[in-house]
Order: C-alpha cells, then sequence, then structure tokens
C-alpha cells in the first residue's frame, strides 16, 4: 500500500493505493520478508501530512511506513537465514527485499521467547513507548495518582499496569464500556471511565482522582487534556505521547487556554517524547517488560484483523475506537 | 492598604482600601521597619483571587502581601539595630512590625554593596526569578535562540541579557518602541518587537528567530505563547514564569489548541516554577548576579513612583505596561 493522496481531515481509503510489483531478486547482502504480521499505529496518521515533524512524510507513492514482523524466505545476507523471524519498519508490504539497515532497523526474533506479534505491541514500540514514556518522563511514585487516556489502547495498556506496579493509584478514560470493563476487571485499574457517556470530564476526574493528578499519561489531548489540567497536583508531570483526537483536525480546535496557567501555578512540567529517543535503553525496557509478562504483571490484548488488504480500513479503525490492546493485522500464517 | 474586595476581572483602585492604625510597640524580639521602597508585582495579581495555587490568597482586610525594603527605626531584636536596612515580605505598609521570622522572610541589607532598590529587583525576587527560572528550566546553550516575552521588565529584562552571557541568540518582546529601542539599543538583544504593532505574532517570529526558538521564557501567555509554540525548535524548553496577559481573565479566553501537539513533535518540554522553589541557590544567584551588575554585565532600569499612596495605580499600571525594568514605589527618603 502506498500512499496516494494526503488526507484533509479524516483519512479515507482512498488515501491508499494497493501496488502490486514484481519482486525483485535480492542483491548481495539482502534477503526477502514475508510479513506476516502488520502494526497499526497512531503515528502512521502524522506520516501522510506534509508538516514540520520528527520525521519526514512519507511521500505520495511510497509505501506508507509501518512496522511489521515476519519470516525470511530468501537470503543472501549471512546473518539472516531462511526461516528467520525478523522485525522491522518494512512498511504496508507483503514482503520487502531489504539488508534490514538504515531505516528499516532489523532485528531478528527469537519466537520461542514470546510470540511474535508482540515484537510490535508489549514486547515492542508500543510497549517501549509505555515503559519509557511514565518511567522516564513521569517516574510515578508510590501512592501517587496516575491518569492515562487512551487507556486502552496498546499503549495506556501497559501504561497503567506499570504504574500499577509501581504503587499507584491508576486511573484511565477509554471509548466503550467493554474497554472500561477490561481495565478495571482485568488490568487492575482502580478507576476508569468511558468519556463518551460523560459530559463532565473535569468533575468526573476530581471525583476519581481526589488527591489530584500527579502523572498523567497524555495519548488523546484536546477536552479530556483541559480536564486533566484543572485536577493536576502540585509538581505534577505530563508525559505528552499521542494526541490522537486532533490528528484529524485539519486545524487546531479551539480550546480554553488553561495548559501554560496550571503548569505555572502547580510548579509542574510537561514534555514530548518519541519513542526513538530511548532507542539506547530499549535492551532494559525489553527485558523488563519481558519479565513482566512472564510474571503475569503485565497483561495485553491483541485486535487482530485478517488478511493485508484489511490493513487501510484496521488503520482507519484506530480513529473510532475499534481496537482493545495493540491493532494487528494478520498478512500470512507461520 | 488591605485588599478591600476580590477583583472581577481588571482590579480597579476600590479593591483596595487605605487603612490607618496605631503602630503598636515591638515586644522582646520584634523591630520596627519603616519601609523606604515597596515592590510591584504581577504575581500579586494572583494573591487577589480565591483560587487553588501554589500560595494561599490574601483574605479580605488583610494587608496586601509584597516585598519591601526599609530601614529599622526601633528594635527589641539583638539581629536588628536601629538604622539597619532590611529586605522582607512586610506587605504595602508604611511601618511594620515584625520579629522578622516566617513569611516575613526578614533579610539585613547592606547599603554599601548596592542601592537598597536592587533587593526588590535585579538583587532580589525578580533577578533570581530570571537567573534560576532561565538557567535551572532551559539551561540555555551557546548559539542557541532564546525568546522573552513581556522583555522590558524586571525579570524579561534581566533574563535577556544573561542569554546574551551564555552566547544566545536572544529576541524579545514588549509594548512600545522605546521599550523595544531600550531592549536592543541599551541591553544588547539581538532582536524585539512591539506587540502592539504586529499583527502576525507567528510570522514575526519566524523573521526574527530564523533558526526557531530553543529556549522560551514566558512572561505572557496568551496569543504570544501560541506563536512561540509554533515555532519552537525540537528539544526545546519552556519555562513558565508568568501570564499576565491572563491575570485578569475572569474564564480562560479561547485559543487553538496547540500546546500539548507542538510540545510533541518537538520533544520539548514546559515547566512552570515559582521562584521560591530555588531559595537554597539564592545565595549563588545573588553573588553571579552581584558581580555581573558590578562588571556592567546585567544593567537594569527601574520606574520609581514617588508615593505610598500611589501603591494601588503603580499596581494596576502593570497591566497597562507602564514599568521599564522594575516598578517600585518609593514611601520615604533614607
Amino acid at each position: 500500500f502506498t500512499l496516494a493522496s494526503r488526507p484533509k481531515g479524516t483519512p479515507t481509503e482512498d488515501n491508499f493505493e494497493l501496488v502490486t510489483e514484481e519482486l525483485r531478486e535480492p542483491a548481495d547482502g539482502e534477503f526477502v520478508v514475508k510479513n506476516l504480521y502488520l502494526s497499526v499505529d497512531p503515528y502512521m496518521r502524522g506520516r501522510m501530512n506534509d508538516a514540520r515533524s520528527y520525521a519526514d512524510p512519507v511521500n505520495i507513492g511510497d509505501v506508507m511506513v509501518g512496522g511489521t514482523v515476519g519470516r525470511v524466505v530468501a537470503s543472501r545476507n549471512p546473518a539472516y537465514a531462511e526461516g528467520d523471524h525478523v522485525m522491522g519498519f518494512f512498511g504496508w508490504t507483503e514482503y520487502v527485499v531489504t539488508n534490514g539497515g538504515g531505516a528499516s532497523m532489523a532485528t531478528k526474533v527469537d519466537p520461542n521467547l514470546a510470540p511474535i506479534s508482540t515484537t510490535l505491541g508489549v514486547l515492542g514500540m508500543p510497549g517501549m513507548t509505555a515503559y519509557f514514556g511514565l518511567l522516564d518522563v513521569c517516574d510515578p511514585k508510590e501512592g501517587e495518582t496516575v491518569f492515562v487516556s487512551g487507556a486502552a489502547g496498546a499503549v495506556g495498556s501497559c501504561v497503567g499496569q506499570i504504574a500499577k506496579i509501581r504503587g499507584c493509584r491508576v486511573v484511565g478514560s477509554a471509548g466503550s464500556q467493554t474497554k472500561v470493563d477490561y481495565l478495571v476487571d482485568e488490568l487492575g485499574f482502580d478507576a476508569a471511565f468511558n468519556y463518551k457517556e460523560v459530559d463532565d470530564y473535569t468533575g468526573k476526574l476530581a471525583e476519581l482522582c481526589p488527591k489530584r493528578i500527579d502523572c498523567y499519561f497524555d495519548n488523546v489531548g484536546g477536552a479530556m487534556s483541559d480536564a486533566v489540567f484543572m485536577n493536576l497536583n502540585f509538581f505534577s508531570r505530563v508525559s505528552i505521547c499521542g494526541q490522537i483526537s486532533m490528528y484529524n483536525a485539519e486545524r487546531p480546535e479551539m480550546g480554553p487556554r488553561l495548559v501554560l496557567g496550571t503548569l505555572l501555578v502547580n510548579q509542574a512540567t510537561a514534555r514530548g517524547f518519541i519513542v526513538t529517543n530511548f532507542l539506547n535503553k530499549f535492551p532494559e525496557g525489553v527485558r523488563q517488560l519481558g519479565q513482566w509478562v512472564a510474571e503475569g504483571k503485565i497483561k495485553y490484548r491483541e485486535t487482530i484483523v485478517d488478511g493485508f488488504e484489511k490493513m487501510p480500513s484496521a488503520f482507519l479503525g484506530l480513529f473510532k475506537g475499534e481496537n482493545i490492546g495493540k491493532q494487528l493485522v494478520k498478512v500470512a500464517d507461520e
């Protein structure tokens, strides 16, 4: 799937084009990966815009970016044997010919350690985002209150559980009662609410966070963030991971100018981060999250759509909140 | 002057009451200060509201808070002799009977080191605010671009000069051509502009900060901050010191919701701070600023209004931008 056109507002399937090409032979040092799972992530929306950001936009006609995990089906690279499993940023494609370097950031995956799909989720980029975005940016202390917006997603669900391990009161917002039940009943959140059924976010947060909010892990932005800022505690820390509620806005929506003033009176800090900034610490994150998953302290869920051709609709589904946990597209069986 | 009533929106002189009382005799351990200068500061506006903040509001009928510097005219405290000069938070009053402790935070002042008025300005709270708010929160590096809003005030003018000492490109905004000339011609700012004569702040900042803004020291908030956020550089730091443009708003004004999104794509940090948080490092700040002032590397200006009864109007003048540098009220001659 290539980027056919830049969306105005909410993307549609027409923004993507399914292109079929003959696969070229791997050159010396290259190998061929057959993707088994494609990762579906909110950040991809940003790459569709021709705007200044931490990463260059995808050019029109180029393959859409994205993490994938697959199997080597041919190789002229001694480091990758046929049958090896490989995770990389190979994009929205069924097969790729690659040398594994550069932006593809290929790494071999041991399928005996954990299901290979977790390299795109709890043990991959979303897990690292949760781990470092919470621990390095917010550094929550025992007894503090942590609020996570978009709490039932791949990142948010992991953030909340890490905060519970840290001994915090953890509260989250999500977009359905099913998700709220999942957060509280399965993941051990202290409280959660369905933002689609609450009018007064500020009052709801005051009720669920009576000692105010010490750490805010923001996946969503918009009116939810406004309400959180009204409930921040002194010396609180805000980790800005995503702003999905605004990714499809053609211009910034209007809201009360309260962010800077509330940071001031609370002596609080807000920090935007990109997970690749913690790249040199990923081994620590993978090891720790892997251990917590093995011990049952971190649970994860995947929402898997079958069929490569479903990739655009699975991506569009993110903005409708169709996923619980990590959204994946399964391209092929092993 | 006591707080007579809480303002709705912009304060008026009616919010203050001039109360005359017989001065009581100092008890053992107390002394009497005759104030010579009263400090006039934007933060006082916050104390007039009955709102949650880092400091309790002034109660109706209580003396308005504020820093002052004066002379001991009677003493039953061995640490303070008649004739000593004393700086403290004695409030909007001509005389005070105090033991110097608690919230009054009295400290003796050596009038031979620098004019005593500087203990309320460049060598006092505003100077410390500039010093730690810039160096600890933003930590500007040589060659970076620093933008200061409210640049001609007591804090802003000091911030810009410290940033110049650090080797930065320094740009500021202020509310008159006279202030702009002062910043560029006297203080060595690389550029400045009169925000009252510019419509497109975002474009103006792009022109004056072609390498974007690495450090933003915010005294003002509102539309100016929106424009700065549109010009932030990657890994930039925002030090939130004041939001004077919004202190008189009865509810937050509306603006584009862009703060969190721009922090995210720039991997930037915004931090609100209160100067008293750096209290244990004040000696370092006073020593360094004192040295820079003595060397002529930091210049300062004072706008002095004569007469205790002018205190309310001098305070209201802050919101009209009447001051260049530190606004003071002179209560009495030595």
